[in-house]
């Protein structure tokens, strides 16, 4: 190992854990979250694709799918991988670039069930594979998401690895095998944004991390160095090779503090501004005008001007804004209609907001200007990244929760969360 | 489709095929030489890893397995595809810069088999896909295995993709979309080289063509570009993006004309100089001295003066051509052992003979000059790229699956080789 990096993390993802009391209750928000976004993406057209995958192939009911019955461990990984970003609703890591749970849940709640682990077991498996998947993503850094990678995907099989290996109970040595091994096989590619392809990227990377932990537990032998030094997957993927932000107080400071819930379930690029329209409380009768302002980036991504159909509305700030300002919910994903964007009400509303970029924001901010039909004039501004308070955190991980699943199953999954149960308990939820 | 190649390649994997007769045979002879790879790779301890990891999912009874009963043929592509690359004696493509039929023959059959496919359309899917693969590595180029990439493996899995996806019958627009799926997936580092993850990565290649065209063809929708453009597959992995040579003269001339087989169980460095021996027929008792002058290259790879192992022996061109003039096989994977490395009469001619680099030669070039105890010189080179007649390359073949296998069941294979039968029936002899 050229500079050692990988034993390190193999010492991490095996040593005993040391989680603030804040990573570990985040990591429970996140389970309810993941849950949730797998449950309702469940009845997305890639989710009876990948169901009908798993029927063809059939094989030893090892852990529980999104949805249907069981599936061996590495099909449940694939499969509720590739469910549970299918909705794109999913939490968020901006350092990471990338979504943490979808590749590392799957992996470390298949492995889980299948060796009768107990629930807290999985979670902290899981909190150590997000973790590392979240620092991975830090080594390759941006170039490797500008040329065309997706974090998720490739970052996500090694901490899909992670987790499976720690239940597994793979030594520090066969984890460090099982690094090397997933090195040549982490893939995916930003190509596949807005296809199927991109949850799939979520899939395979829970698939590769459970084969490569599998695998090394028979006694394979792969290439422990395979993921760093000068032919490794860093340089061979763009890497920026940023091996100290990697291991920076590894252990000690848990990055996945700073994961982030989406509470609505539109592009990522029209959160800031919806959250600065919830300080502002917006109401459509008092809207003389709103001017919002956000980073040049998001004007080509989601400021769709006046979109007819429920996918526009996504990507549409004068749209999602006035939804909120009428009283719509924006958490939920009925509520992105075709019959919203031929409201009156929303078309007239949508005339009276203007959109201008303003290079001076981060790509997690935004602000809002208001000139209410009265005079008053009221600004609100949100960042993304600062962080609300886990009580709030909290409250609103679980309503969004009873918005896609329904309040007693959110409220049930939550129970069964803060008990000390097995892994397989929570995995009765997911059908 | 930036440059529209992508639908040209599916196009060519849809359509009639128009091989030439001599693709045609060596498509049957590759097929003989894989499953003798295949077979006796079966017994190598990376094999039984496979076999336990099928066992354990279970599974659909699809497809053979070398050495095993069946499983689903994503799995049967996985397992055939690293066992039929354990002993690293199949096929070689020097312009590809991989191993044609590990990564696209394990595909073939399990779908061709599964699917009640005659013989020939499995042959032919498979050659159409090795064609693929051949023209996707020079596409990728030398920049792409430099920098670390395997071209067996990446570009393999697109070749395996056409023949799986031809075998399910895929219109034309979803195999651009199957090449567009597995345009995420390809993947496969050298950095494995040496260890068991170089035959696994073989079989990743042959797996994910087939779970790529099997989601196709359910209706998964894929970024039919993702291959080729700014943030494609080359562009991301460091492909030289030569779309003239892949694309010439497609469906015309078959680049796989020029696959060679291999004819000796050792480094295929030493293969031209063991060529230029057989035609210098040496034999100790009549050597004085011999001087090998080979490519610079090989000198780091496969120049051990001394080795005392059977693996050394591999890698060693004083062993190997000592050997050969003691009439000791080398085509046999027997023939390399310790003993043999501490035969006085093998040590003591070792002694005799003088490896030396020359930079005028290619790298599939070696020259032998031999001075006999008779004061008789005589010189011989070989070029591994010369093609050898049909007549020849076939005898060498069924000689080599011969001592693979046994006569009996080399002969055997021929036989239904030459017969106009079901896929199926020469899936029985994979176990």
């Amino acid at each position: 190992m050229s500079d050692g990096f990988t034993g390190k993390l193999a010492a991490f993802a095996c040593g005993p854990i040391k989680a603030s009391p804040l990573a570990t209750e985040i990591a429970r928000l996140s389970a309810l979250d993941w849950l949730s976004c797998g449950r309702a993406g469940a009845a997305e057209p890639v989710a009876s694709i990948l169901h009908d995958l798993a029927k063809v192939e059939a094989g030893a009911a090892q852990a529980t799918l999104f949805g249907l019955t069981a599936a061996p461990v590495r099909m449940a990984a694939l499969v509720n991988g590739t469910i549970s970003h299918a909705l794109d609703y999913d939490d968020t890591h901006f350092a990471h670039i990338g979504h943490p749970s979808v590749a590392v849940f799957p992996a470390a709640f298949a492995i889980a069930q299948w060796k009768g682990k107990t629930l807290q077991q999985c979670l902290d498996a899981a909190l150590i594979g997000m973790e590392l998947s979240i620092r991975i993503g830090l080594w390759l850094g941006r170039s490797h998401y500008q040329v065309g990678y997706h974090q998720t995907a490739t970052a996500g099989a090694f901490g899909a690895t992670a987790a499976a290996g720690r239940l597994l109970e793979l030594s520090e040595v066969q984890m460090a095998g099982a690094f090397g091994l997933v090195a040549t096989r982490a893939s995916g590619l930003k190509a596949q944004f807005g296809t199927m392809g991109k949850p799939y990227n979520a899939g395979i990377a829970a698939a590769a991390g459970v084969e490569a932990a599998q695998l090394i537990a028979a006694g394979f032998e792969a290439n422990p160095s395979a993921l760093e030094g000068p032919f490794g997957f860093g340089a061979t993927h763009h890497g920026e090779s940023n091996v100290s932000a990697m291991l920076a107080e590894l252990g000690e400071v848990w990055c996945f503090e700073t994961v982030t819930h989406k509470f609505h379930a539109c592009c990522h690029g029209l959160h800031a501004a919806l959250e600065a329209g919830l300080e502002l409380d917006l109401a459509a009768p008092e809207i003389a005008r709103l001017e919002v302002r956000t980073h040049p980036r998001w004007m080509s991504v989601c400021n769709q001007p006046a979109p007819d159909t429920g996918l526009g509305a996504k990507f549409s700030y004068t749209t999602v804004l006035a939804m909120q300002a009428l009283g719509i919910d924006t958490a939920r994903l009925e509520s992105y209609s075709d019959a919203i964007c031929a409201d009156r009400r929303l078309v007239d509303l949508r005339g009276q907001i203007d959109v201008t970029a303003d290079d001076s924001l981060s790509e997690t901010q935004a602000v809002l200007s208001l000139l209410k039909k009265d005079g008053d004039r009221r600004e609100a501004s949100h960042d993304l990244q600062q962080p609300a308070s886990l009580e709030e955190r909290t409250r609103r991980v679980r309503a969004k929760a009873a918005s896609l699943i329904g309040r007693d199953a959110a409220e049930q999954a939550w129970a069964v969360l803060a008990e000390e149960g097995s892994a397989a308990e929570f995995t009765t939820l997911f059908a």
